[in-house]
């Protein structure tokens, strides 16, 4: 695992982190100076936040994600909305001590950090919850992200293992720990809750997003991404935000795509690759940071249920609604022909099958067949 | 982390993996050579089953755990059960050819492998996985646990940090992997879904057992295992099988205890915690490999509320229920008086406290007061 970075690469690391906080605490500064300059001027002060709704949401291939519009809502300080308009101005604040003193706060605990605000303490979590929210959405339209805020998600992130090593500076000493991935055993690398100090050094080929922990094991522990040379990643389901960010992340600097490996059936299709690869609608604001345009999906696509003959359930009520509401609602999938044609060839044949069901050829069959078969041609995988 | 292990060191893991091998194909065939045998001479074969249900459970101070008993059922080859009968079979044939040929198979990739069994083909997992069960209990008598079997659990276990180095053989090339979770910066180590095979090196002085990422980052962010000299593992609620394996064979060969840090709350403490420690009812033919005994609650203690003055939530109905249900039903907390104490002060309180509510005195005061001040005196945590 001692791996001999440069020093020159290391600095240029500290020097991209410092540069970033320094934008996020001035545009703190700002927000507050503007708030404190209509004060002196007798005016009531506002804050315009972006509205977070569907209504304020739009797609476009160009983009590649679901975007959030330029609505925007003011909260004004009035009787009323004093309370929330303290509350916003104490969590950018505590943003501000949290990068200057290198440290970071989960959801919970700003709310917990509250009840030493007096009037501004937040009696539940949701409602600490909700101004992040709108604070996130504020930062968001000058690209600067929760994580950047120093805000970071309760839950960790996926598991990995591959072909990559991972640069991780010390928040306290910035000296960097240089991880391996391809020296985890049977183990993995676990992702961080928040991956925006991480950088990256790969070779390799592409970085495969997997649905199971399951399959990510039979993967792992036969060596997959020695022969494919490639980055495994376990998403456990929908990925959490810090697995969608550390994706992008990787995936953006080493420029190499992702392939999606998930489940044959409507939640896999447009919960968790859609959710991976354009975001979501009703955090829109947030989609610049975590979606992954430049991910494809590899499989298990419904032809493969017929050219694989892969033992199959039969299509829930729920199942149904989710694949006909993609097809009627979802920007995304109305935008792309071939997954429109992919999902009514689901609801006609009126199956799904997991992606473990390759195993009915024999447990292996998924690295020596079918996986190397696709990788073949994956300019035809949907995107 | 290309650390030095001695040769012989390694041939000792490799020789009682394959020991430990050795053991489970030679029950196998065992059990196959009785069934055969009563065949040949023209009786009717069974197989005896321990009953996997609570009245066949007890728990012991002495023992540790929630026990099953020996109650037995037998399985007898008649034309009801003759597809069961087969099922039961294949499974145990399917799991010495994994053995035998170092690979693995999660409950899903082994209902999928029934597919090509023909009439024993199972139908739905829920069949599988009973047939695994039972097949699960039956070797347990025997000491052999589902993972010797090389049937491995769907899901990941934790995430690890601090003073530990994991040896992990590669089931192919038996050459051993060095992982020292020292040095994985804001990250941390995975563990895979089987431990077995896995050894350990480590001179901390105890394991904590933390049930939140979010509390796990900020221990593991900050460094605390080295403050600390400990090892620290996140459970993210309930732990999954591999974790509490881990974590039982990580305190068994290093002799150090295990200290539980979770929130203050029926689920936290009759849940998380009683499950880590003795195990569950409802699965007790495994709690022998699965159960920590040598675990105590660190925190949050119901005095701890009081102690530390911390923010709280009302206790729920369904709080409330699983508190009086462990009370009154419960054979571990009924055998613990400091325990019936501690749920009887929480209920008469009438509240809950998370473990992040400690960041009401500030983010770190975790690491800084309340986990030193607590470990200053460990005789006094509840067992």
């Amino acid at each position: 695992m001692a791996k001999k970075v440069t020093k020159g690469a290391l600095d240029d690391i500290r020097k991209k982190n410092k540069r970033l906080d320094k934008q996020t605490t001035d545009l703190i500064k700002n927000t507050a100076q503007l708030i404190n300059a209509k004060i002196l001027l007798g005016k009531k002060p506002e804050i315009k936040l972006p509205v977070r709704s569907l209504s304020n949401v739009s797609y476009s291939i160009r983009k590649g994600y679901l975007e959030i519009g330029a609505q925007k809502k003011a909260r004004t300080l009035t009787v009323n909305t004093v309370k929330t308009f303290a509350q916003t101005l104490r969590l950018m604040s505590l943003s501000k001590e949290l990068i200057e003193t290198s440290d970071f706060a989960t959801k919970r605990d700003a709310y917990y950090q509250s009840k030493n605000w007096g009037d501004a303490m937040f009696k539940e979590q949701t409602e600490s919850d909700a101004v992040m929210d709108d604070i996130e959405a504020l930062f968001s339209v000058d690209s600067v992200s929760r994580e950047q805020l120093r805000f970071v998600p309760d839950e960790h992130g996926g598991a990995v293992a591959g072909e990559l090593i991972v640069h991780d500076p010390d928040m306290e000493t910035g000296q960097v720990e240089i991880i391996d991935c391809t020296r985890f055993g049977s183990g993995a690398y676990s992702i961080p809750s928040s991956v925006e100090h991480l950088s990256f050094e790969t070779k390799a080929r592409f970085i495969l997003a997997i649905e199971t922990g399951g399959m990510f094991q039979r993967l792992q522990s036969h060596k997959f991404w020695k022969k494919a040379n490639c980055i495994l990643v376990s998403m456990s389901g929908v990925p959490t935000r810090s697995t969608r960010r550390f994706i992008r992340r990787l995936s953006d600097q080493a420029r190499i795509p992702v392939y999606a490996f998930v489940d044959c059936d409507p939640y896999g299709i447009s919960n968790i690759y859609r959710t991976l690869k354009v975001g979501s609608g009703n955090a829109a604001h947030i989609n610049q940071f975590f979606c992954v345009p430049q991910a494809h999906f590899l499989g298990v696509t419904p032809q493969d249920i017929k050219d694989y003959k892969l033992p199959t359930h039969p299509l829930k009520d729920v199942d149904i609604k989710r694949a006909k509401d993609a097809l009627k609602n979802d920007p995304f999938f109305k935008e792309h022909k071939p997954w429109r044609k992919a999902i009514e060839l689901l609801l006609k044949m009126g199956v799904r099958a997991e992606q473990q069901a390759l195993a009915k050829w024999g447990l292996n069959y998924v690295l020596d067949e079918y996986l190397p078969a696709k990788l073949k041609n994956t300019k035809v995988f949907l995107p």
